[in-house]
């Protein structure tokens, strides 16, 4: 199948683009002003984000699917899926914290085509397209491996939220992960995917996560020269039918590292 | 004593100007390619910084204190002393992630006049003056207190780098946090700071600080309308005669829920 992945891309890019009008119209930042947690402004950016690139893309690829949190599925039998989580991170959204993000992938009988995560408030875009590289706007992303002398105590490493360990009964990992490293930092949500496929981190366990949240992830990190695994899967206690996956991602030596620790917590799992 | 805040807060904001071109001259997210960690831009850049904001004040008010990191104390009997952090938050700087800021505040005979966190790779400069309130950019800070009837565990709260904690030989502190609170999320270095002092998040717990890493968060804080709690000092296990501190910033209430937890988990330090 020869797809024509620079239209592809750059019709996500517009897409993102003409999204992101509707996410940074409610300016999250003073949202962080409000006493109680009032989910209204998040749910209307959610379904609008949502809305607008589905009207966008269906437009254009009317026989692709279309796959999303807020909306049911279109097309759901074609080959071409495009997966989108128009707002990931609601938490940091609705408390004016600008490390949210909007995930948009498209996916080609199960392997992903392009992928990206536009931290609109943060005005950094990243987005990668088979063979054509992961990039943050015009600059080309890079992973490099971490030398074998290096000792992974000394690297920066990634976790992402604790609730999200809860919620698939592995907080015994999270413990593991921290009792092996003294500098785990919570980059949580798609900021730490995009920190990951930078190189800013070592690695990044996230876990708990579902399709959407995962759109972009793999292309970007192995376009970027990374490693992207699935180290654990587990039925969604919400969404009847799906699956969460727990992810490690970043330079290949880390991810091995983090994996190993994992494992030999998982020895426990049973 | 009669100051003219204005024109101390004033002179604080142009410092911080001038400084800003220095930090942003290496593009830190470009460091984030490196293999291994190379500390020299950041030393450059944290030289660079001080060194500039020291050349600015000086002249300015040549009786003044200036108490920084990297350079020895200058007229350190002066009732006026501004402290100075030129980039806290050396790792994330040096791993291109942009949650870094440089810290400027003015004290008199121990009390806070001016305070500055300037998130220069974010764009934000938070301020605040004596009298004058707390600001990001031209935007008034409100932190508001949280009803009486949250529970806590549905708030967002945040926790310094788990190192700190280690240092200061607290890490059960650390630990009581997270058994208390189902989502901590670390904010670390001054980030969380700011982020406090804007509400996003209800309260920080922040450990093993130096005097000049809460030159401006107490200013912050207070003229927004939070709360600033000291919780615990330390000896600086690394500068000699020097003091780390420990503490707790945010809302009211969730600054009075953490510093609670702490205080339980204190009654086993003896």
């Amino acid at each position: 199948m020869k797809h024509d992945i620079h239209a592809f891309r750059d019709a996500a890019l517009a897409a993102i683009a003409k999204a992101r009008a509707i996410s940074l119209a409610r300016p999250g930042e003073e949202l962080a002003t409000r006493a109680k947690f009032d989910s209204s402004p998040v749910t209307e950016a959610d379904l609008g984000v949502e809305r607008c690139l589905r009207d966008e893309l269906g437009a254009r690829f009317p026989e692709h699917g279309l796959w999303g949190e807020e909306y049911p599925r279109v097309n759901p039998d074609s080959p071409y899926q495009w997966i989108m989580d128009p707002i990931d991170g609601t938490i940091a959204f609705s408390r004016g914290i600008p490390l949210w993000g909007t995930i948009l992938g498209l996916w080609y009988e199960g392997a992903p085509l392009v992928g990206v995560i536009d931290h609109a408030a943060l005005g950094r875009t990243y987005h990668a397209a088979k063979g054509l590289g992961a990039w943050v706007g015009e600059r080309r992303l890079h992973v490099v491996d971490l030398p074998a002398d290096v000792a992974m105590t000394d690297e920066l490493m990634g976790i992402g939220d604790r609730p999200q360990f809860a919620r698939v009964g592995r907080l015994h990992h999270w413990d593991a992960l921290h009792a092996a490293h003294p500098r785990l930092r919570s980059y949580t949500d798609c900021y730490g995917h995009t920190l990951a496929a930078q190189g800013s981190i070592g690695a990044l366990a996230d876990y708990g996560l579902r399709a959407w949240d995962l759109a972009a992830t793999q292309l970007l990190v192995e376009e970027a020269g990374g490693e992207y695994r699935v180290v654990g899967t587990a039925p969604d206690p919400v969404n009847e039918g799906g699956t969460c996956y727990d992810v490690v991602l970043g330079k290949p030596r880390a991810v091995a590292w983090m994996a190993d620790v994992i494992a030999r917590a998982a020895r426990d799992d049973k």
